[in-house]
């Protein structure tokens, strides 16, 4: 509990309008999008740098933990007040600062919410690619302490390499710029990829300066189901083969396929066991050549339908079946461990059939899709908690599964992160040595051990 | 000096041929390619991993500083043992381990020549676009530890972009791996990219995983010759406004175009007053419609010159232009600085305006080239160190090109580092909390400060 006179004080610094204790209000952000729940001492909503900076400073001298907040649409528990203390609310820190067309770069706040950002720049014929699930509501802070991924990570990669620069406040409340506004830059280390995925343990974000690109003149959606999951694999492995890389490389399993094929009734064929969707963007004449030439290197590989989307509207179509998934898992059972991990992109039929494998044995629904151009694949855990022990059945099955991604070279976490749901099992991944490492790093730089504790590693 | 005891454990470390205690070894390993010169008490080449991690748990028992070096072909000092103790060398460990064609990777020593592995790679179809001007001698491990750069970046991005994981020797000789052979991964803080550009401070590479790309299809190179800086500089954003985003898109002053002309007699118009070489890659049709794309483009911005290449020969002539400027800027003078800042793309013909306004006030010659794509210029002060004060006008000079940079929202090095040559000068560019922070990385992984002291900040 948090005493007066820091609620006080807390109150001075963001105005009385802007902090909560209020039971329902601290209700409000005792949750994220895991199905984990710890009730804050005091939710504040500060609105610029300084504030933030007052807040981390008052934390260090009074000693109560920081969790900073965005939408709180994690998947890992980052955000969550796991030891009380408050939370730090940064979605009044809403604006879009600058767009510059002509260095092709931008600067936000944290708040704003990842759509309308790349809404905003798509009005001036740039592109934000970054496109996490979560975009229509997710914030571009949280986006960046999680190194949010996506659909078109395959050719664009992730949240972190659309990161210039960052305005962080440290944890001690000193106020630091890193990297800049230049494409190229070694002066001093890098601490702004440092602070791109760590989880709001390191730093609290309170601006970004992120990299555009032009906006592509064209795309060109594919729809293409196989009659196995290693023909798909190859499929992907021999696009990229052949010089092209699209921008999405999405991928569905049998069972996902049944599921949404059951309740949309899409017509996929009988003899279908995996689903492609893949995009290519750029150039209008070459994405119909890439069309063409994809179409000629999978033809062979078990290729049971191929749908080429003429125009929006057909594109839009064809999206339905990948976008339909999450309403039909609900049909299984209605809860889900939503898992993200990674394999190097050829192990993806090894990862497939292994978590067949860890299904049969355990009993359990488990459909597998995601982004097989990098390898990332959802695996979703179908639970109906009401099931006395299927909990537990669970629970075991997901740690096999990061072992098997473990042993095929992956890792447990592509998009999510680590936060309080992965960090359990942190060290079946990282050796002692790596973590002892990463933990040197948050110690140096947050000695009270003020910000987001208790995440990412066993402490 | 260093004990006898110590050596004799050395030697037992590395092998009694692998140590080097004779003065004239020492020279080898006293300078690299700035002006300065530091003798190391010994030099030790190991093999491998283990022994790196043995000469690190030593040299925190026994108290004497390492100084990690590949080729030495560093333009900030970082490879020079700046206050005695060893120099610890890694080219015995040169072998590209495995090229992995299905999931374009690579994983090699940090000995191995880079242009030595651009050469296996393209055997393959496979590319590693980083195209450092060190490329014939300098290692990838060199390359890593600096964040090397080149001509392609602009397209491309630097080594940084290209590292998926290390293998590293911390300075306290513990052995860690970091990031791994996924696309994507965010389980732990991204030690990778801190690793990358720190300058051989935080630890010692013993094994680099790197990512590949297809090799394109082909490339057009095009020289382009402007009536301005401006028009030139207007041509770099106009065209990638354009969605064009060329390979690389250098640029020469006309300081360097009249050094080049003058002794190679090029046929460059008279009204030329800056060169843009640029170059587009990828499908065979694409080039070339972008080619003529870009020669509408730049048509209106007072081109007084425009050749294409039609194949590889005039490419390599068209080349040449660039090529010629190094042995050309002798004629100049004997001596140079090299420096190479950084500014947002549409500074650059504001920095070039206020270089030559220091050039005149210090009466000094100064041509600038580099990479205008990313605003990446070389500026390079010709200087006769036989004439009495011309060097330390330069170094005033330098200096105030140094702030020039800084104020236009640039960065003092894009390419080179920091090292010893330029960290009299960090402070013009990162603040008192920032140098804090990044201390508080060094000295929590290097708490005996072992590991190339010195370097980068004012310690």
């Amino acid at each position: 509990m948090l005493k007066q006179e820091v609620l006080q004080e807390l109150a001075t610094i963001v105005g009385r309008d802007n902090i909560a204790t209020e039971r329902q209000d601290l209700l409000c952000y005792s949750y994220d999008a895991t199905q984990m729940e710890f009730l804050p001492d005091a939710v504040v909503h500060p609105a610029n740098t300084e504030e933030v900076a007052a807040i981390m400073r008052l934390a260090n001298s009074a000693g109560f933990p920081v969790f900073p907040r965005g939408a709180g649409s994690g998947f890992s528990g980052g955000a969550l007040p796991k030891t009380g203390g408050i939370v730090l609310v940064t979605t009044r820190m809403n604006r879009i600062l600058r767009i510059d067309t002509e260095n092709l770069i931008a600067e936000v706040e944290p708040g704003v919410v990842t759509e309308q950002f790349q809404q905003e720049v798509e009005k001036l014929g740039l592109f934000y690619p970054p496109d996490p699930a979560s975009l229509k509501f997710s914030t571009l802070g949280g986006n960046v302490a999680e190194n949010a991924g996506g659909p078109r990570a395959v050719k664009y990669g992730c949240t972190k390499d659309f990161v210039m620069g960052l305005e962080v406040v440290l944890p001690t409340g000193a106020i630091i710029r890193t990297g800049g506004e230049t494409y190229k830059g070694v002066v001093g280390y890098d601490m702004t990829k440092l602070l791109c995925g760590s989880e709001g343990t390191l730093g609290i974000i309170t601006k970004i300066v992120f990299k555009l690109l032009p906006y592509p003149d064209a795309k060109k959606t594919m729809l293409t189901i196989f009659d196995s999951i290693d023909g798909a694999a190859k499929a992907v492995s021999s696009i990229i083969g052949g010089k092209i890389i699209p921008t999405t490389l999405e991928f569905m399993d049998y069972a996902t396929l049944q599921c949404v094929d059951r309740r949309f009734n899409l017509g996929i064929p009988s003899e279908g066991r995996a689903v492609l969707l893949i995009e290519v963007d750029g150039d209008r004449d070459l994405i119909e050549k890439q069309a063409s030439q994809i179409h000629d290197i999978i033809r062979p590989l078990g290729l049971v339908q191929f749908r080429a989307a003429k125009d929006k509207a057909e594109s839009e179509q064809l999206w339905q079946v990948r976008r339909l998934v999450s309403p039909s898992l609900r049909d299984v059972n209605p809860d889900k461990f939503n898992e993200d991990i990674v394999v190097p992109r050829s192990r993806v039929p090894d990862v497939i059939r292994r978590i067949e494998a860890i299904r049969q044995r355990h009993d359990i629904p488990i459909v597998n899709f995601g982004h097989a151009g990098d390898g990332n694949i959802h695996v979703n855990i179908m639970v109906d908690k009401k099931i006395a022990g299927m909990e537990e059945k669970a629970h075991q099955a997901i740690r096999e599964v990061f072992q098997a991604a473990l042993e095929l070279g992956g890792t447990m976490s592509g998009e999510h992160g680590v936060g309080l749901s992965k960090a359990p099992f942190i060290e079946l991944e990282l050796t002692p040595d790596q973590i002892a490492a990463m933990k040197a790093i948050k110690q140096a730089l947050d000695p009270n051990n003020i910000l987001n504790p208790g995440k990412m590693f066993p402490w």
